[in-house]
């Protein structure tokens, strides 16, 4: 028998290929993809090198799952919710209407069972699935005129991606898919009433405060948004036990990194962008109590139809419930005291 | 010239000592370093072993940092505020007063600047500390009575850690240490009057319910506390540059990990301590906005005397106060409506 030490001088150099599902202008998600692969380089040596390929450059944007799933590329970095068409399950994986937050999203996936349901959900894609990122909360679009009443939805053209747009046909806006880089062009021409696309770093580099003035807040469908690490099964099995856990930390350190620098330039953008004119408006309650009762009826109505959704939905749904007493009690009593006194000006 | 690859395989075997400032019965904090160990051993496989001790194993908890900086041990595990005695800056690499959340504390680390000061503040101690862990927002203590206003702190005994200490003196209370295992019976037996410890996860285990009923909330000394991993500066400087990248990776990991756990397993214990008859009480407004007057006044004293302590102040302060618009707008007004449609009992 070989000792462990001995086998792992013996490792053949790898060499993958990884086809994002972001362009390379958003240094955040694409950057993450190419700070967890210089990680993965860095903690073998440079044995184990993986070359990061932005979204279209070796794989359609919108394909890397299936790239993956049939092993085209042995590894992609994407979102689960893009995928959720056809297996409404994978949309755990990213983001739920009135949801976790990024704090719960992780003690579910690390701590509560989510994890280990991500693996058996993707194990019929041919997938191993990591948590690698997360946007935290999201803004909630742009808006050409501002909204009074869930009424003044009605109608409303709104560029908005995946089950937020199921939620707010619900109210009666009529979701548009529409690339990242036509959105700005959109806005501003009217063919849309609104758009959302992220948090103000990248809404910022989108321009998107050129086309519509009002930015309304929360992005209540994206409360905590999680990139992912999707790798082929058989590529997985084939890579030796510390090769695994290359990807393994490396990808919990990229999902830590996303968040950390997501929150360090999001409040450095939100300022530029009002300085330059955006005008911030929360949604009126109304709407989020339209929006929220639309969510339940939604996640019902999957539940009941799809049983691996609803399977999902149970663990997912319990472990919310029971987040709210503590995090209410000790993490949101203090944000709220820091934001009144922070509004009197009255500062440490 | 010998490439990267053939240089690794001939690396030794190395086998460290931790030391932590935890006993063992603390399952997140040890547990954390334990987990941090076995992801150095398998992202090495095997090479790289870490046999953690913990508090008093082999080193006196108190004496954590000092065996690192003189290499009894190569790296321990623990927080910096037991040290700020002596130098006042370690207090940033933990936790301050009405200071930044755990994600704010993230962004400040790893993308503010906050890892930059926080390794030179260490260079002076021979140590190269990473972050490797943080409680999120912690309880604010046991009390045997109600506190209803900053009058009734006056002349209370209070077990009481670090900087908070200060401020609750400030506030006319007299701070006591007392060990762990020490704070059920003195509180029992009314040799203190309140004592703090950490969340409820940490403070169930120590039976402090059984000891005073009125819990709490929030810890504002500690709305989020970072644990470190410590190493000596020339053991560090002999690791591989590979081993360097498995402690960065591991310690992001085990920072994801304890936060996770904590905000799992603490939700539960909340539920356990109330049904066991603990009685959630905030602390009245009138409490907050002194102890946040009387922490003003002591970290702009501390500034003025520890130029060391006033330089990292300074990014400190300018990060913390960047960072709350954008908290206020999209991740509390999100966390502000789910507290108010789950006390609605109206539920997703």
């Amino acid at each position: 028998m070989l000792s462990a030490p001995a086998v792992a001088q013996d490792r053949p150099e790898i060499h993958w290929r990884m086809a994002t599902g972001f362009p390379a202008s958003l240094d955040t998600l694409n950057g993450g993809a190419e700070f967890l692969a210089r990680r993965v380089g860095a903690l073998t040596g440079g044995r184990f090198r993986i070359a990061v390929h932005a979204a279209d450059e070796i794989v359609p944007r919108a394909e890397v799952l299936d790239a993956v799933s049939v092993g085209t590329v042995p590894v992609g970095f994407t979102v689960g919710s893009h995928y959720s068409d056809r297996d409404p399950a994978l949309i755990f994986d990213t983001a739920m209407p009135f949801g976790l937050n990024t704090r719960q999203r992780n003690a579910w996936m690390y701590h509560g069972g989510g994890r280990e349901l991500m693996r058996r959900v993707f194990a019929d894609h041919g997938v191993i699935p990591l948590p690698a990122g997360n946007t935290g909360a999201q803004m909630g679009g742009w808006f050409r005129k501002e909204i009074g009443s869930p009424q003044d939805l009605n109608g409303l053209k709104i560029r908005v991606g995946g089950m937020a747009g199921d939620i707010l046909a619900k109210l009666g806006a009529v979701p548009q898919r529409i690339a990242d880089d036509g959105l700005r062009q959109a806005l501003e021409q009217g063919t849309i009433d609104a758009a959302e696309w992220g948090g103000p770093h990248d809404d910022l580099r989108l321009g998107l405060h050129k086309g519509a003035k009002y930015y309304y807040y929360p992005g209540f469908w994206e409360a905590s948004a999680q990139v992912s690490c999707y790798v082929n099964r058989r590529a997985w099995e084939r890579l030796a036990p510390e090769h695994r856990a290359a990807i393994e930390s490396a990808c919990a350190e990229t999902n830590l990194w996303i968040t950390a620098k997501y929150d360090t330039d999001n409040a450095a953008a939100l300022k530029r962008l009002v300085a330059e004119g955006a005008l911030l408006r929360p949604y009126p309650l109304d709407v989020l109590k339209a929006a929220h009762r639309a969510t339940r009826e939604h996640l019902e109505a999957l539940a009941a139809r799809d049983p691996r959704f609803g399977m999902v939905h149970a663990s997912w749904a319990r472990f919310r419930d029971g987040q709210r007493t503590w995090f209410r009690v000790a993490e949101h009593s203090f944000d709220r005291f820091i934001s009144l006194v922070s509004s009197d000006g009255n500062r440490t």
